[in-house]
């Protein structure tokens, strides 16, 4: 197994969004004591194709033995490089009411390289307080904040109503990426990242999937 | 516009994420004091054509008249009986550390159906407490509680070591769906429904566009 110096940043979104599944099953592999994989053995678990597999770990410029497959430690190493888990990325929370506190919350995030510094609100029951030990402070300090702490992510969990202008707040204010955690479709400009997950139209999806099922069991 | 009795269920995954879109969109709209809106005035905000935006509420059998376009009280109305948002879906929470912890305390499912009941753990420092008033059983007490309740729904944020195992026990337990948090890709029967939400993919891509777009500013 080799790996170049210069791994490849176009990767297409469907494969990094794979990425992190191979990281997950290799890590459970290194646990039970195993030291090497082939991308057979991981296609057979995670239900997509050796040859996708393989490609895939391609773009992260890493290529497996013949008859050997690829080295575990290794590859968790170079994976967990360069899917960003290792490095920290620095994110305020923008809207602190029941997710954005809960998000606050979950300490699992700083594992996976995402250091929430700050929340901020409008409310005076949340202003002041920490949660996590995280400081929660008002959004009109957010400029004067972020001019010292230099955020790169506004996770973005205020009410649907404000939050493309909260988005926009938070890009005059230097934050390069916005993670939209409403159910409001955002605008951003072509230089800023927008990742949306909306826990919503998950619900709406997994929903709709049982109504299916339960009208098909009656036939 | 008219809408019929039987809506089509058979709605493609893209469509049904969508239209959470359109309905919090629509919403604003209402709150502004608008009564009707073309596809055209939607596609605009949302980024999706008005043709697309058409067909996929077509699938609500939903149209909209010429020139006065949909009818926003009616189409909010059809659009959450349709995506199951005014509907209660019982759910458990199988893990309540810190992702499990954090969704437990999140009141803000609720108004999108889905009503979590109880969480379940291992470990002696979460069972027998409380969290935003839902308690936290052991997981060995999950089959008698299930039961009773039948809960359709399994969230799951256990520890990726544990994830299909727990997951199959859930299924043989009754649920219907689960929802993964785990970056772990597990797999469930065909009659099961599995909605995968991975934060951490999608911090993935985030933090990957960032680096792409860092570079590029650097050329």
């Amino acid at each position: 197994m080799h790996t170049s110096s210069i791994p490849n940043w176009n990767v297409p979104e469907p494969a990094l969004r794979r990425l992190p599944w191979y990281l997950s099953y290799i890590k459970l592999l290194k646990k039970k004591g195993q030291t090497h994989v082939s991308s057979t053995q991981i296609a057979k678990k995670i239900n997509v194709s050796s040859t996708q597999i393989a490609k895939d770990l391609s773009y992260v410029k890493i290529s497996g033995k013949t008859r050997v497959g690829y080295e575990i430690s290794l590859l968790i190493d170079v994976l967990e490089t360069f899917l960003g888990f290792t490095s920290q990325h620095k994110a305020v929370i923008l809207g602190v009411g029941s997710l954005g506190g809960a998000l606050l919350g979950d300490s699992g995030l700083e594992q996976f390289g995402l250091k929430i510094f700050a929340g901020f609100d409008v409310s005076d029951g949340v202003i002041g307080c920490k949660i996590n030990d995280i400081p929660v402070y008002h959004i009109d300090d957010f400029a004067k904040y972020n001019n010292k702490i230099d955020a790169d992510i506004a996770i973005l969990t205020v009410p649907p109503d404000n939050a493309q202008e909260v988005a926009d707040f938070a890009i005059k204010n230097g934050v390069r990426a916005i993670w939209n955690f409403t159910p409001f479709r955002i605008r951003v400009p072509e230089h800023i990242v927008l990742q949306n997950t909306s826990l919503y139209a998950h619900l709406a999806v997994m929903f709709n999937r049982l109504s299916v099922n339960a009208s098909n069991s009656k036939k």
